[in-house]
């Protein structure tokens, strides 16, 4: 077998064999295929796709790259959920704690990354103590005494994937259907989930701008996750404005405490509660998707949800108290409020450009190695729709600097406001179960 | 600017700017540019084509990327032929000696290379003593003297385009029209040529087996070589049958001889009449097309391309005694006819397999090492349309060992008879000026 035969071979839309794909992935992971017809190939991908069944082969051949992880000493069905990303997205912090108190067992392998704010479990440090330094056997002692518990990434988990993103970043091959599905599942599946719920945003905040973009996208992580035997659905949900109303790490650690008391905005909590009940159907601890939501909302109103986040934190080391008083996070030293200019109705706020004003606060991480402010933040006071008077507050900036002005004037430039009344983007765009 | 957005822009079939593509050829031979991403870009042309313009500016950028031949010092029109290659092709042997015995000025630099058989130099080097170790001065004096010279290739000419052909040549992005075409150009442009004469081969023993494709290849070259000032023109001529009888290199340099003196096979002497026919007007050393092919047979007939052929072969060392005894060239040991098993006529003798069967007698190389036997090859008796009797030879084979039985089974399984009278192919399926 020869790497220029497949090459060509995909070059002229033929489909691969298990075999070809599985000689690609292997002589690409350990050196022998070289960068150059790596990055020729995923350019014929780019042209030419690749069929449900080559995709699958793909998927499992990166899979069996490296380590996987195996969590079959933890009881029940391990459900994963995954996020494609966006702008103020709370929904791991707020799902883990509430499936978890429906028994749902949440063994969560986690990230920092780049991005407007930090990665799951830099939010969670925003809790003083709290840390994911555990070994793989406290981890699952962790899940079936608490049913939750989070774990930073270790492992050699898929080296043909990180390899060959790291070559897609550089050659202008990222944007494709079967590799951005093959590598998103990938890692979820050598991460150990035997169910995957994947949440595919779409609008101005998210990787997929256009809706029939994502809705691909999630066709060919459901084809894919079921192919290899992982139940797997999708939710398609809007990005075009800010999910929820924080974005920063300790105050989205705020809204998620709030969330899970039902307090919380109403997008947020019914984004969690759709991809909520989803998870708990699939690991079959409720019957049908009412049934699921219903038990979710009582968790949230007997305060079965919040208690678990509270023994989450405690059992990984940190402050349980946060819970009944945010404010012992760190806060940022300034806050501004952002007033109206004129009254009307606010017709959009966009994601990506208000997700990068928090970054530029110190939310997130532009390069690896910057340092993130847990404290600053942007919390939104009005969404898409709402009405809003002449110098009442649009959004509350928290700053731990006192010059806002640029970051001010590129939020009004993001923030349209019209005279006629306006309705709230769709929430969810469908349901991918197939 | 930034190489990932000049793929991007291709692979979104934007045209490039003169800007784009000087940096990727100067980044990418001086090593700045990975392979990875130029193998990549090659692939995103591949599918997304370039235009006239992009063409013209990639061949320019390349012609520039290392050294090129002034041959301003001499006298005339700089008329260079080239062929994109077949089996059996002594149109360069021919060619030289016959315009130069008009006054164009030849002066060519020729290869060796890999093949059916060896290239131009390899052929000449069958008569005893011919070299072409010149300097440039020798050689520009050669051609000032006698209107003719042929040199090997020296000096560091396009090492972009050497350096991209390999990458191209290991990631299955060699068949790509703009590719090829700039390939080519930028090879004859830095060789010195102010016009040039393309042969544009289509069939089964040619690199565009299709026609359609021979001609967007040669309507490529033409455009690029008009828009960067070398007036270009192109013929399409068949290659499904070898040209001429004789495949072999002393074997070629004999049937030169017969075809300068007016006494060659119809097909090579009709496609040289043709071709230098073209090289004669644009050298302005006729008016018309129909002055310069009357001009050119006079010459076959009274003796003065044939005396041209002398000079230059004893101009470089080489015995000229050749010309009037052939056999004074390496012969092979041992002949071999092969007769026909049916008496019929002959509907097909594939082109490619014929060559392979030469080069198997060790008439050309395999690899860049391989010895060539420049007294093997092959002669047809017989050309598509002939009639042949049963028993009667379809070709001989001159060979230096007598095991041939393998290649006379491949030579019979590429040669096929029928009942019925057969049209010989057309010989030029077009000429491309513009």
């Amino acid at each position: 077998m020869r790497m220029y035969d497949i090459i060509a071979k995909k070059r002229d839309r033929q489909a691969l064999t298990k075999e070809e794909i599985d000689f690609f992935i292997n002589g690409y992971t350990n050196g022998e295929i070289p960068d150059y017809q790596a990055s020729a190939f995923c350019m014929a991908i780019f042209f030419q796709d690749m069929t449900e069944e080559e995709r699958a082969h793909l998927t499992m051949a990166m899979v069996n790259s490296g380590d996987t992880i195996d969590l079959s000493s933890i009881e029940g069905v391990k459900v994963d959920k995954h996020s494609t990303g966006g702008v103020g997205d709370t929904t791991t912090l707020i799902l883990a704690p509430l499936v978890a108190s429906l028994d749902v067992p949440v063994a969560k392998m986690s990230g920092r990354g780049l991005g407007h704010t930090g990665g799951t479990i830099d939010k969670l440090e925003a809790v003083e103590g709290f840390h994911v330094e555990l070994d793989k056997n406290q981890f699952i002692d962790l899940v079936n005494k608490n049913k939750i518990s989070v774990i930073g990434q270790s492992g050699n988990l898929t080296p043909a994937d990180k390899k060959l993103y790291s070559l897609r970043d550089v050659t202008a091959t990222v944007n494709s259907i079967p590799l951005i599905a093959s590598s998103i599942m990938s890692k979820k599946i050598a991460a150990g989930a035997d169910a995957i719920v994947l949440d595919v945003k779409t609008g101005a905040g998210a990787f997929m701008k256009e809706e029939e973009e994502a809705k691909e996208l999630a066709k060919a992580m459901v084809s894919i996750g079921n192919r290899v035997g992982r139940k797997t659905m999708a939710v398609i949900s809007d990005m075009s404005q800010p999910l929820g109303r924080a974005i920063g790490n300790a105050l989205e650690v705020e809204e998620a405490i709030e969330t899970l008391q039902g307090k919380g905005p109403e997008d947020l909590t019914e984004l969690c509660l759709i991809l909520g009940s989803q998870m708990v159907v699939l690991a079959k601890k409720a019957n049908t998707l009412e049934e699921a939501r219903e038990k979710l909302i009582e968790n949230m109103h007997n305060g079965k949800a919040l208690d678990k986040f509270r023994t989450f934190l405690k059992s990984q080391g940190g402050n349980e108290k946060v819970v009944d008083n945010p404010k012992l996070m760190p806060q940022a030293t300034y806050s501004f409020d952002l007033p109206a200019k004129t009254e009307g109705y606010v017709s959009e706020m966009v994601a990506d450009e208000i997700g990068h004003a928090a970054m530029m606060l110190g939310a997130g991480r532009a390069t690896k190695e910057s340092q993130i402010d847990l404290g600053v933040g942007i919390v939104l006071n009005k969404k898409v729709g709402d009405h809003v008077k002449q110098g009442e507050s649009l959004l509350t900036i928290h700053a731990n600097s006192s010059d806002v002005e640029e970051i001010k004037e590129k939020l009004y430039k993001n923030i349209t406001l019209v005279d006629n009344e306006v309705v709230a983007p769709t929430l969810i765009y469908g349901v991918v179960t197939q």
